[in-house]
């Protein structure tokens, strides 16, 4: 791999340390404000390139764009431009934000194309068609596994063989910020003779990330795993909020259903395939052979480091976890070329998630039922209460960067609260 | 319940006998022709009422309808204007189709409004948001845990206390007539050592039916059962194409996944739920003392007599099956009340899959898997050929009707042929 220069580009606009969005990332968003209706924009330090801004003032002329592509309530027609389009649009603006270059910095509408990000509102990036949820973190497929069946045999048999997944609901994936009333449901603990009903008493998040599709496919045709790059648009963060008493109760034999399907929350910067390209490599090495259908040419893994954090309703953010979406057994290219294998078509806006992403050790775990061991190890926060699941009042948050050689691309948060059931 | 009075409306259209499309149905679809841009018709007989062109010539003045609402490619902007105008447009088409009144049938229009139904190519009737499919026949349910579990307690746990059901893939469901490419994917029999890759050889279908949602809901709010007939705008006949291989092998823990995802096929005309209302019957008593939230107060259950057929490359129609959705332990009120209990919101176009309804008798098992028994009862077919499950070249038709003191409601078919392999 190329090694990334350190850190070489230096932009005009003033990017704080530690910030996500350098000039490196440029991620994709859908925003509005008070003044302005919904539009698609780069982030960029604390600011948004107003891109139909940028657009109208010729700044993208040697592009070759639809009229008013940046004046939409989603990504969906943009990204449909497809790739070539898609990265010059961003590869301008890069060069634009250059401290070196005067074209923008210097013009008279600099005023007019920077929205402060403070003073904007995030909407869903994407109009999503399908959401897959998959199940690909090895250590979390064991945890679970362990715990709820045997921990002799925590892994099934088709794990290591595919990577497992399942139709998750999409109407009810929503932004960051959004907040989400606790579920109620059936549960029956072992201990109770019939199903009782009542707010979920187990509610838990789940830190995931997602990849978006970029480019659709017919049905009957399968995406090939040394093209799947060609189809991911790029990354967000994932939130797939889970009731485990809910969940506990009905999944067997079809699968999570009401313990999933009442919220999921979404980062709302789509972080490219092209920002992430430094920070690729390796996953872990398979377990098992795979059918050729699976098998990897290239890295597929990112280096990506994730924290979860857990604010109660009158106390400071807790960090409760620190896991890296390298640990992934499967990756992004196998999931999708096994979501296609059986002809099943895709269109841009899919959104395929990870499935809970845990480490091997124990503060990596992504999800409470595994950081409280099902309850067994709650977490003491620093307010002096603990957790074992999230009560009402909670804000759940969590983040995503990427670093090396002092290159730095972050996703910002996935942040969501808790209110009472209704 | 009121009886119908025996077939007593006549309309100038003429309708032969057994015909799904009569006056007392009068099923919302969208079609397009070789002429006519994709619009929203009405079935009667041989022949659909172009409801733009009634719409432009004034024959729906009395309703307060947006400009070109019948001119869209799908029914959901025409749905979200809420049963009370729906109704009226179904109602006034009933009156103008009546022998009775010259209105429409000596209007010079006439000829502009109806269409033939054999030059119309129909289209999706709806854009489907989500999609579930339930688990909700008993029989079925109880064939299946039999096959692949235990006969002894075929029924898990919790099937009599929820009715069970997943989410489904929405990309791949696709209008009737549209054909099927044979899946590919990983499948491991007991008796192989390693999973192995290839065509399906377990290809089935699934005789469903579907309810479409006519009004949304908001994340937080439930439907209550006793309120659930706002919600449900009509029903369709439903093909849950099955690759019992793909699934025996995938779907433990997280469900069905690919064994379905590369088709569903659905019939193109709505069947409201006021035609389907002379049907309503009794559903079977509920065998467990049920949670609040899922006892309706009324019937729920549709005597609809359903239909498989099966026609081999080069042969004929086999009929295969005969069950009906009367059979259905759990309801589309119950359905919809367990959605959406868990706040998960609903929207317009929506479609609640029943799960494979079989009924009592061997030949109304609602799949090949049931039918042949797991392959263990080959059915034969009038070209001497036999089958397990369905092969290359094949049709599969699902057909619907109701029948009551002369009124008949039906629901035309939903088919698909296979093609093989891509």
């Amino acid at each position: 791999m190329k090694e990334q220069p350190l850190a070489a580009l230096k932009s005009w606009v003033q990017i704080s340390k530690n910030a996500d969005f350098t000039i490196y990332n440029l991620p994709f968003g859908v925003f509005k404000n008070k003044r302005l209706s919904p539009r698609i924009g780069i982030a960029i330090g604390d600011k948004i390139v107003d891109l139909s801004v940028l657009h109208e003032h010729g700044f993208l002329s040697e592009i070759n764009l639809p009229e008013n592509i940046f004046l939409r309530d989603n990504l969906n027609d943009f990204i449909a431009l497809g790739k070539p389009i898609t990265k010059k649009v961003r590869d301008t603006v890069q060069k634009l934000l250059l401290d070196e270059n005067p074209d923008l910095k210097d013009h008279q509408a600099r005023g007019k194309v920077m929205v402060n990000r403070k003073e904007a509102t995030m909407l869903m990036p994407v109009k999503i068609g399908d959401y897959t949820d998959f199940y690909s973190s090895k250590e979390h497929a064991t945890n679970v596994g362990a715990m709820f069946r045997d921990p002799e045999n925590a892994l099934l048999p088709n794990w290591k063989h595919l990577p497992v997944g399942y139709h998750g609901r999409t109407s009810s994936i929503v932004i960051s910020g959004t907040e989400i009333y606790r579920p109620k449901g059936q549960f029956k603990d072992p201990d109770m003779e019939k199903p009782s009903f009542g707010p979920s008493r187990r509610l838990d998040f789940e830190l995931e990330m997602a990849f978006i599709v970029g480019k659709p496919t017919k049905m009957g045709e399968s995406v090939n795993i040394d093209a799947a790059e060609q189809y991911i648009f790029g990354m967000v963060l994932f939130n797939d909020w889970s009731a485990r008493d809910i969940q506990a109760w009905e999944y067997v034999p079809l699968g999570p259903f009401l313990g999933k399907s009442f919220a999921s929350s979404i980062s709302p910067w789509v972080v490219t395939m092209d920002a992430l390209e430094p920070f690729r490599t390796a996953s872990p090495e398979p377990e098992e052979e795979l059918l050729p259908y699976l098998q990897c040419k290239k890295d597929f893994g990112y280096d990506i480091n994730l924290e979860v954090y857990i604010q109660p309703e009158k106390g400071k953010d807790n960090l409760v976890c620190r896991s890296n979406f390298k640990y992934m057994y499967w990756n992004i290219a196998q999931q999708l070329a096994h979501q296609t294998v059986n002809g099943c078509n895709i269109q841009i806006g899919d959104l395929y998630a990870s499935g809970t992403i845990s480490g091997p050790a124990e503060d990596s775990y992504g999800s409470m039922l595994e950081l409280a061991w099902k309850g067994t190890k709650p977490l003491r926060l620093d307010d002096g209460s603990e957790r074992k699941f999230i009560e009402d009042g909670d804000t759940v948050s969590i983040k995503g960067h990427a670093e090396k050689n002092g290159v730095r691309v972050g996703f910002g948060e996935v942040t969501g609260k808790i209110l009472p059931a209704k």
